[in-house]
């Protein structure tokens, strides 16, 4: 079937088609997609969305001279099945397969890394500058969709560009969606754009209005030439991205190849700056897709026929959780808000959306307005929720230590996706939180270890007054009986869990239970492990952590995190600062490594924060010290 | 002389004046500055810019029931003075006196607190979505500048503040200068909407060619009416606000009351989001200031005479060695581009900017496309250097995971102001970057002690192929000799400085010459002391480290960083990577607090920083351990 895709294995033999051929291509290529990430996973509609527009780009261009830069990335699934990684996408996000963004260890073809939004005009710019510097003329293309449009930075690489007069083509790829529905004013000033052909209806009537002058006379005319020189701002639709100093031109349909490659050729022709708006369909070509955006933006592996997703999980993820719970606290308490940056069902604030609608807020791809936002409502009286994945914090890292915490406002981060994220990888894990967000003064950090002990700290974060933390992971939740009511735990406090003596293991959040299940492993091996599950990451429960600790020899700590400056190097700073010396400590997490994708699973096992790895870990720890005693020292 | 101010004691009291006398208050408010900030040093010209402009928001506005909110907030002196603070003015800046910006705990009237820029717009519409849910009717202004506006977070509330419909004014105080000059497309507009009355003259060119039309039929007036409609783009000046769901209402002259408040009736009667554009003179009524208003933006004391400001430092300042170093090595190196954020003067890359205009870039308040700009410039094969302060990195934190270390690009980031700041006080602290920057994977981090350390380093780190952050503080340089020649060091490579017997002394930058200072000091009581400079935070020397260490019974670590996951837990943690456990460490740091405005001398003296915080740390640590030998442990 794939007669023409066979044949492709870099954008050069692309050249080799005549254009019909690429609409052919575009069908074969759409289908490989849907067959392969029927059965992997990943993102699918995004993807389905910009075959043809890929496929004209590098019909246009000559990669790697010319560069492509994706936004995102995520809707790079064409680009690598051109660019001679067609043979292993069938590996997409699979552990030591394909990444599901562009990667320069993957492909000379792959300029520029990406994986959070809104990044791609920034990095286009840096490009672009660095080629005047060198004196050459390659070409740049940055893709960015609608919605990473509405995130400051690329506002900033915008404004950048725009006064500078460099060659730099920026194609808006416009359907109308981030990964939900856009918000803001930009977005629906492109969407005027795209349904309003009023704009050209007036110059006709400018033309009309002055037929109907008897004698053009110089003071006429001159009127005339100023009116329409005037009038420039009315025929350039894209008049905002013009007075920013971009030559706008569109919007293009971006499914028509024919279409694209001319205004290519067009923009190329451009002097300075040039934004492309072409719009498309997310999901183009698969029905269910075109139908539900958002339910087909990721997806598990499906069945092609119908479209249904095939539901791994049996149990309800954290996210559902917090979204449950946040009904029930918002439901006793009208002062709480939730926040979300364009992600209400990733996060789980989709069915609050739904029952308070008036107390929910959708910023867009904005997390650090998101932040200072929920400032400004604090300050007004209010609770404020922020839902935010983990990795997506880090954008808005100064507005909660700047707006949020040196004021005290009394703001709760939900920070979902905490820990190890899975198949997107690198750019999306959840593994320094612990880190960077316990060195911000006054900020309470908690980890649940359970979908119960979730909905009590959320309630706490929310009643505490203070600005709070509270990180779950990615995925299923435990399974245990939920409280019926909500309680207020007292803030830095742990909980001792089991009592030991050969050993003690201190966990917090995901390496809960896990370490349970070691000290039962222990058990069986007449080692007793006491257990305790420190709860809150700041502050720490001092009493609790220092009583315990002295009545062993050896201490273990567990997080799901990067070991540097972590939990554990929290506990340690705790034994410092208290001079407490005859323990030993050994901490087990994560290396000073970005972790690449793969599954949860398989990166807890590797790296022994799963309960096997837990009890080797200790089993070892244990041992190492009674050789130690055995041999003497 | 200051009649009317002395009876201005909150902002009630200005409501018994009559306009006029607002003007002659004015001037005794500017005059009352310009004495006081002679006095005390601080802002000086954006403070003088906004005196007209902070006397009609007052004298229109009830404060606190109505908010305003002063974005940066170092503009907020005369908002201080009418707020109840005249009294306790001339301790502005200085330790346990008034802060330079907006805080809670000092006045009702402060509604949100600030020092960073871009954030008024969010924190003002959370508070106006805060009094739409208490469907209460208060007014909330927030003020910004020109140059804030450039910042990414400040486009994001604007983009969502202009499709939410809400009340809320936002006032534009355009000066056309940030700190510095403004760069970017959005300036340039700005600065031509205030320019250019060349809309109002098309106007009329329109309607004297209509009414050349002999007869309008109803086609003919059809059109006229669909042209006309189409010409409220051309006639409203601020389309570009416009077009982001904002009414604009301007350009006005901020000097003028009258006009001001006019306007900001007509203001509070427009519904939804209005954008008040106002011109102001940066330094206004202070001709020295009025001519450089870089120079007296933030200033030393001066003499009001002739504006001469009172230089303290003797030394040059880092700062300075920074940009000279910058100079010799781009001379050397073609690929060298220096990037800052709106801070050419701050950082010391004005003086290659002047010799390098063309591989010089000021990308405005913008520091997250400043981090992901240089990622496509490396990728380019470049050698950006950004230059940014320790507190701004905050808002490039994400960019500088994602678009540079992740893709491992050799970017250079030179950390200034890294350390304790002095007066700016909390928002402005560099005392968190040890432990948030170390957590980074890949991330070289290197942290000079003196000024020709600084230049071996800069060039190391420019030249190591990797992402890499050089770190210094704010003032001055320790005044040793420099060497000619620019070496590289070998990445990871700390230095033993001085060999010991009974205590050993780590330390890094700023700390390192006061820890020599104070094994000199030690040396006088018998104490012999080693020093070791780690000189680089990541990747430690864990050679010199761990065989130095084990060569003693006690470690004291200083570091001028919080003690959270700082220099001092990074050593911790490799010793217990290497399960050292026989020795005593202490640390000796910042406390867990945001840290208040006060000289960088008290605060180093206050916690133990300075070489005699050191010896006597050292001493005590030392004595405890002979108590604990005498009395047998």
């Amino acid at each position: 079937m794939s007669s023409l895709l066979d044949k492709i294995n870099s954008p050069q033999d692309l050249k080799a088609l005549r254009i019909d051929d690429l609409y052919k291509l575009s069908e074969e290529i759409r289908s490989f997609i849907i067959r392969t990430v029927a059965d992997t996973g990943g993102h699918l509609a995004s993807n389905l969305g910009v075959v043809e527009l890929t496929i004209a780009l590098h019909y246009h261009l000559n990669s790697p001279e010319d560069k492509i830069i994706w936004d995102v990335g995520h809707q790079s699934y064409t680009h690598k099945i051109l660019t001679g990684r067609k043979d292993k996408f069938y590996t997409i996000r699979q552990y030591k397969g394909l990444s599901g963004f562009p990667k320069r260890k993957e492909s000379i073809h792959d300029i520029i890394e990406t994986g959070h939004s809104s990044t791609s005009i920034s990095t286009g710019l840096g490009l672009a500058l660095a080629r005047d510097l060198n004196k050459r003329k390659e070409r740049i293309y940055s893709v960015i969709g609608d919605g990473s449009l509405t995130a400051g930075m690329a506002f900033e690489a915008l404004n950048h560009a725009g006064s500078l007069g460099t060659d730099l083509k920026v194609i808006l790829n416009d359907n109308g969606m981030s990964i939900d529905q856009n918000v803001g004013a930009l977005s629906r000033y492109i969407s005027n754009i795209r349904t309003a052909p009023r704009i050209h209806k007036i110059k006709e009537d400018l033309e009309f209005i002055i037929s109907k002058i008897p004698k053009i006379g110089p003071t006429v005319s001159k009127s005339v030439e100023r009116v329409k020189d005037g009038f420039k701002y009315i025929f350039l639709s894209g008049i905002l991205f013009e007075e920013m100093g971009f030559t706008y031109i569109g919007p293009l349909d971006g499914h028509n190849i024919n279409e694209l490659l001319v205004n290519f050729k067009n923009a190329d022709n451009i002097e300075g700056p040039v934004l492309i708006h072409i719009t498309t369909v997310k999901g183009k070509g698969y029905k269910p897709a075109e139908k539900h955006p958002v339910k087909y933006h990721g997806v598990n592996p499906f069945i092609i026929g119908n479209g249904e997703q095939k539901k791994e999980n049996k149990r309800a993820e954290y996210s559902q959780i917090f979204g449950e719970t946040m009904l029930k606290i918002a439901e006793e308490d009208d002062r709480v808000l939730g926040i979300t940056a364009a992600m209400p069902e990733g996060t789980g604030l989709s069915i609050f959306r739904d029952k308070y609608p008036e107390r929910y807020i959708d910023v867009g791809i904005a997390e650090q307005h998101a932040l200072s936002l929920a400032s400004g409502l604090a300050a007004g009286g209010k609770k404020p929720v922020v839902a935010i994945y983990s990795s997506f914090l880090q954008r808005a890292y100064d507005q909660l230590i700047h707006d949020i915490c040196i004021p005290e406002f009394p703001v709760t981060i939900a920070v979902d996706r905490s820990g190890i994220v899975g198949s997107d990888g690198e750019t999306h894990q959840g593994i320094y939180d612990n880190s960077f967000l316990r060195i911000v003064p006054g900020l309470i950090i908690m980890a649940p270890r359970d979908e119960n002990q979730l909905q009590h700290m959320l309630y706490t974060a929310v009643n505490c007054g203070k600005p709070a933390v509270i990180k779950y992971p990615r995925g299923e939740i435990i399974g245990i009986e939920m409280d019926q009511g909500l309680k207020e735990l007292q803030i830095g406090k742990g909980e001792l869990l089991l009592e030991g003596e050969d050993l003690l293991i201190i966990a917090v959040g995901s390496t809960v239970y896990p370490a349970l299940e070691a000290a039962e492993m222990l058990e069986r091996h007449g080692i007793r492990a006491g257990v305790i599950d420190a709860c809150f990451i700041k502050p720490l429960d001092g009493d609790l952590l220092l009583d315990n600790i002295k009545q062993y020899r050896k201490v273990l700590i567990v997080e799901e995190n990067v070991l540097n400056g972590g939990f554990g190097s929290a506990v340690m700073e705790l034994l410092n600062e208290n001079q407490v010396y005859d323990v030993e400590i050994k901490r087990s997490g994560l290396p000073d490594i970005f972790l690449e994708h793969g599954p949860q699973e398989l990166f807890r096992k590797l790296y022994k924060l799963d309960s096997t790895g837990i009890y080797e870990t200790a089993l070892e720890f244990v041992s190492e010290g009674l050789e130690v005693y055995n041999y003497g020292r």
